[in-house]
């Protein structure tokens, strides 16, 4: 009996409406011969309105608790989902994370799942049930405490179900219906990708595009769960979505798969930092400490023993990233002569599998913004990747002329 | 260390700043040296919302999901009750039912609590806990299911608690300030009792005082539960509420200690039935498997082989009750030549312990009626009760009459 893991997010089950319309999907499932594990959020809004009331009732709050409050919306879910399909005259049942049980670490509103025991639900499956409905985003820990997962994690809680269950492919129901070349509102020539490798959607996805967590991405690479992403808004068919998988199974790579971008980057640089080993350390070690998230990093050639060094991260952080660097300044482990933040540029990426055996694509990419007139102030690259900060009023631009000089909107995959 | 039962229901945390108010209840018991355990009902509305949610997916629902579902409410309240009190520096954490565990039987959305597991909540105390906040009206059956104990099940659970940890009272907060002698509404003069017997309150709750549910009472009785009822608008204070204790406790018993009503019954009569043995089963067996609520009953005495026999039921059940008696009339269980129904009638009774010793109080009931010219319809009597039917339009003026018969504005207790 082949298995398949469905994963409705909180749009796909934002009210009783919406539930009947994904189970309706389920059931389609169960009618080509299949047994299913449907994983659910909470309807969309509820878990917010959980975490607002936890809000109210204090400032540092015990995250043990937390997840025992905001665990709740997922229970409510399982529980319509599985009424709902029960009405379809599809036997099926609930559980929640602790009922499985979906093991974690006690990291408490960020934890891990170390293991899923398979056994009960296979039981049931072997008895004549078809579907297991299961709460995403939550687990137990040792010490029998409910935990989440952290945002999104109900991604996270599909693909380990898929990989426990060695299921055929795991099949992430959101309100988009697939992973595009790059962001449509952008670039109106965007079009969506049929199949890309999980290490392209892993810079996609840490690159901005807001489709699947990071997390359930590495782990789906792990343990080489297919992927699905697609939207329950759409009619079924087979060539809905977009499938993350292998890079083997995608017959020729795209040298530029997709576009990302991110628009709210700050360009962070000290001037006349004093150049001598360790002095990086020096630097970051107390950004790290301060939870700033650095990215690009760039060190000018040193003249008379002293450098500039240049990053990058997120808008938001600017001042944090400053007040860290200045602490680190007084108390003498670093010294600059100035700390220069423009926080007027946006992060713009080529990813694709095919760069690793092209060359040219880093040319072609600066020649393309260079004929555009955009300045480019920090590159980066990966083995898949090249990243550039522009300013940001040339991120629209930018986004489209690299998505023309790429011929993306005909990319075959 | 003693040990004290708290119980908040749904009004008394309804919303975030009504929680912090019944934490500073709970803190006040703390900084007199107690140990609290809180039971709480889910925010006021979201039961019925999640039962809501429930019907409009399917008709003839599963009751276990349908316990999945509706129990989350109150796993939300216990973790924001446990925070707000972990605000206010007070050592709490919350447990759902699984947690404890609540052991129960499998009648899921009416389950029965079999056994509380004190061991890891009081292991919890001995290391300086001072509050366990207990998710109300849930627990697990033997499956490892989440089952419900039907409405006003956290009475229930408070109860249970309380004779499982040998707490010194189980303190019921509601919105309403205690136990009257009768419902102010209909009578001005009704005032607060300050004790009132177990089987007074049965008495009282299950004809129709909402005060308490009559489940949580019997179990108070069984286990010698000391029980206070009281509003938690109220200041706290030593004579606020109503405790519900011992007769045994209750000094000089009153002789009526309540009047209370039910206003939408009716009055069935079975017109010349045959009289023979084993009447009285033919009749009542098909109204018990209909879920008939019979109440009180009476059969006139027979005339030529032929008698009338006479009960009262909840006026929403007569349809069914007619079509029971009917469908038993055809299938030829039992004769009768008429069946009528009066829907116009309501139920008075006066109830009282001390009704065992003293004569004279039935006589007493009549005659005030009689004398404001009330015409009864029906009698029935128990121990410490005596119940009437009269027109429904008399109900106000029976209850005020008897109330200053039985001179309850000046009861003590």
């Amino acid at each position: 009996m082949s298995l398949l893991v469905m994963k409705f997010g909180g749009t796909s089950v934002a009210n009783v409406d919406r539930i009947k319309r994904a189970a309706k999907r389920v059931a389609l499932e169960v009618a080509h011969g299949k047994n299913v594990i449907v994983i659910v959020s909470a309807m969309s809004g509820k878990t917010n309105e959980l975490v607002d009331w936890v809000n109210d009732t204090s400032q540092f709050y015990d995250a043990r608790e937390y997840d025992a409050v905001v665990s709740s919306g997922e229970n409510v879910t399982a529980g319509l989902m599985a009424l709902t399909l029960q009405e379809m005259d599809i036997p099926a049942r609930s559980w929640q994370g602790w009922q499985v049980p979906v093991q974690t670490t006690s990291a408490h509103s960020s934890a891990r799942i170390e293991s899923i025991s398979p056994q009960i639900i296979n039981e049931k499956f072997a008895q004549g049930m078809k579907v297991a409905v299961v709460a995403g985003f939550q687990g137990i820990s040792n010490e029998d405490r409910i935990t989440t997962l952290g945002r999104g994690g109900s991604d996270t809680t599909a693909v380990a179900f898929a990989a426990a269950f060695e299921a055929e492919r795991c099949d992430i129901y959101t309100d988009v219906d697939g992973v595009y070349t790059t962001d449509p509102r952008v670039c109106g020539k965007a079009i969506k990708l049929d199949k890309i490798s999980y290490e392209e959607m892993l810079e996609l996805a840490s690159l901005g595009a807001k489709v699947l967590q990071t997390r359930s991405v590495e782990m789906a690479m792990r343990f080489k769960v297919k992927l699905r992403v697609l939207s329950s808004f759409e009619e079924p068919s087979n060539k809905a979505g977009t499938l993350v998988c292998d890079e083997e199974e995608i017959m020729e790579s795209n040298v530029v798969s997709g576009i990302a971008y991110s628009r709210d980057e700050a360009k962070m640089t000290l001037v006349s930092v004093a150049d001598r080993p360790g002095i990086a350390a020096a630097i970051f070690g107390p950004l790290s400490d301060a939870g700033i998230n650095v990215d690009m990093i760039i060190q000018n050639i040193a003249e008379a023993g002293r450098t500039d060094m240049t990053f990058s991260c997120p808008i938001d952080q600017v001042s944090r990233a400053e007040m860290a660097l200045n602490t680190a300044k007084e108390s003498e482990l670093i010294n600059f002569q100035d700390l220069l933040a423009d926080t007027n540029v946006s992060k713009i990426s080529a990813v694709g599998i095919g760069m690793r055996s092209q060359s040219g694509v880093a040319a072609k990419m600066f020649q393309t913004l260079s004929d555009e007139g955009i300045n480019i102030k920090v590159i980066a690259t990966s083995e898949i990747k090249i990243s550039v900060l522009v300013d940001r009023k040339y991120l629209e631009l930018a986004v489209q002329s690299l998505h023309d000089a790429f011929e993306l909107h005909e990319v075959s995959s």
